[in-house]
């Protein structure tokens, strides 16, 4: 039997560890807090982020890295963004040195600047052969209550986009795989911070048109700076693109889109910082991503106001009026850059 | 002052209407209806249709379309697609020589699979150097109530269709150029197709991750076909394409996704269509859109179960696990036609 590795609890973790035993696997998810460890092995239930979800009894919960990662072949990371690089050092040593990394987190390191699977190769000195990226339209509740969903898994090695595919396909979740790491991370990072623009136009009242408008332009300054930075267009297009991004947009649950909402509504950075109890991966993204897209001289109008916003105090609907304003001409203008080509 | 007849009195045509006065044109609103040309012309409301919506004073409503078109330098069609080719004919001889023809419409003509901007070329005689094609996310009653929207004018003719976009812009609506008529047109037509799958979804209860897996892979479809048609994929990235599709599948006062909806709690087509007043044109495009991509060799998964939940009494559950129960695969596949590359 397969034995998976889950750092951390958090909601996505806790889900994605259900998906890994219902495929198969015999899981240890790893929590900090040992009320929440107790709860899982005892009634198999995270009452912290997933009261209502009976977890498979294949899902064991564990306080002590060390005893999970021990005998993983897979080792599955799902903590902040900002948080990843000061716990994976510990826990690299303890890995199997053939374990397979899995990154189920979205978002860029605000220092370096690097994406998740840069920050793991680096950090714990894995091969990027060895490292995948699971990301898609995969709203952590749906998958729990075994909504049909599907995803991407990434990895430049086909060999470990297939063992990875194969740990977490079940009837309700669908995992296609990809070559494209680059694309789909950065796909993952940028509907962050839309979502929280997103959530800005539902705060200030309106309507669908405007949120699909925000989407389109949206996606299309997430393709302008992947192209830049390597990854393939079509990756956008696909579900770790688009269909993320419609998701996130879409869903009152997001909660980039819920805190957007909350500064739409013209609570301050700080005031909704203070209200909301988990992390805004937008929020730390959206400065190190227009660092990167200044440095490819790639234009990102929304990400831009979005940092206005949480940044240097622009008012929301100010922002949408420096959007609309720009005289409109052709919907696209020639580039340079390479825009198409399937992989 | 800008001439302008409009045909008909819909919903859609009454506010682009409104949108053309707001930017300064007298228009001429053709309706069949003798009370609703009284309701506009005394009390500025479309009873039918709008009735909380002031309509500006430059709008007055007619029955007679010979005395709207004879004056018109555009000439704005927003009729069912179906009913197009026999209600143009007599029109076609009060235009004009010189009149611009402007496409509000969003199907195809079943008979002849041919696109609303072929069969008004080919009805009215007129150069397709003198039509454009308007379309994107633009659900009407937002725009009546003046919500920021964009959209795209795409013509042929660049002239033509700067001429459109002046006509139409107002603060509240910008309207892109985008030469792709084919691809405007197609995006228009096949997203009424995937709303109607989005409505069954929604009907039978699945979740944010289906809906937005929906999108993309539906969005995927269509650039197959438009790739085969000679469309540029880059439109379809756009707001005629990904953002006409995200509000349509994200609106609940959608008509598509609302007969869909309808069939995804288990009433027949016969039934639906009974309880439906307006037209829902994905139920008439579907099969034409199915020919044309048969003829070309292009699979289109979701529009060939929509076309079986519709016309060969499939159960809409029974259409989702056939389209979630093929193997899991890459994501894209390698393909001869070629996929990307900007206007």
């Amino acid at each position: 039997m397969r034995r998976v590795a889950v750092l951390a609890a958090g909601s996505w973790g806790t889900v994605f560890a259900k998906v890994l035993a219902d495929a198969g696997a015999r899981v240890d998810l790893v929590a900090r807090d040992a009320d929440v460890v107790r709860a899982i092995n005892d009634r198999h239930v995270n009452p912290r982020y997933l009261p209502s979800v009976r977890l498979p009894d294949q899902v064991r919960a564990t306080v002590d890295p060390a005893r999970a990662l021990a005998r993983a072949q897979l080792v599955v990371l799902a903590v902040p963004s900002q948080a990843l690089r000061s716990v994976l050092a510990p826990w690299a040593a303890l890995a199997a040195p053939d374990a397979i990394w899995v990154s189920l987190m979205k978002g860029v390191e605000a220092a370096s600047r690097q994406r998740m699977s840069e920050v793991i190769a680096e950090v714990a000195g894995v091969d990027r052969a060895r490292i995948a990226v699971v990301s898609g339209p995969n709203l952590a509740h749906e998958i729990a209550a075994e909504h049909p969903a599907a995803t991407v898994v990434a990895s430049p090695s086909p060999h470990t986009a297939r063992v990875v595919q194969a740990a977490c396909w079940t009837p309700y979740f669908r995992p296609y795989t990809n070559a494209d790491v680059t694309g789909c991370e950065l796909g993952g990072a940028v509907k962050n911070v839309i979502a929280l623009a997103a959530g800005m136009l539902e705060g200030m009242g309106f309507g669908t048109n405007s949120q699909a408008s925000l989407i389109t332009r949206g996606l299309a300054e997430t393709v302008r700076l992947g192209v830049a930075l390597g990854a393939d267009p079509m990756t956008f297009a696909g579900l770790a693109g688009l269909g993320d991004l419609v998701a996130t947009c879409g869903s009152p649950l997001s909660r980039n889109r819920t805190f957007g909402e909350k500064l739409g509504r013209g609570l301050t950075l700080a005031q909704v910082e203070a209200e909301q109890r988990q992390v805004a991966e937008g929020v730390r993204s959206c400065r190190p991503l227009l660092a990167m897209a200044e440095r490819h001289g790639v234009s990102m109008p929304i990400t831009r106001q979005v940092e206005r916003v949480l940044y240097e105090g622009l008012p929301p609907m100010e922002a949408v009026k420096d959007l609309m304003s720009r005289e409109p001409g052709p919907e696209y203008r020639p580039v340079s850059q390479p825009t198409g080509a399937g992989s």
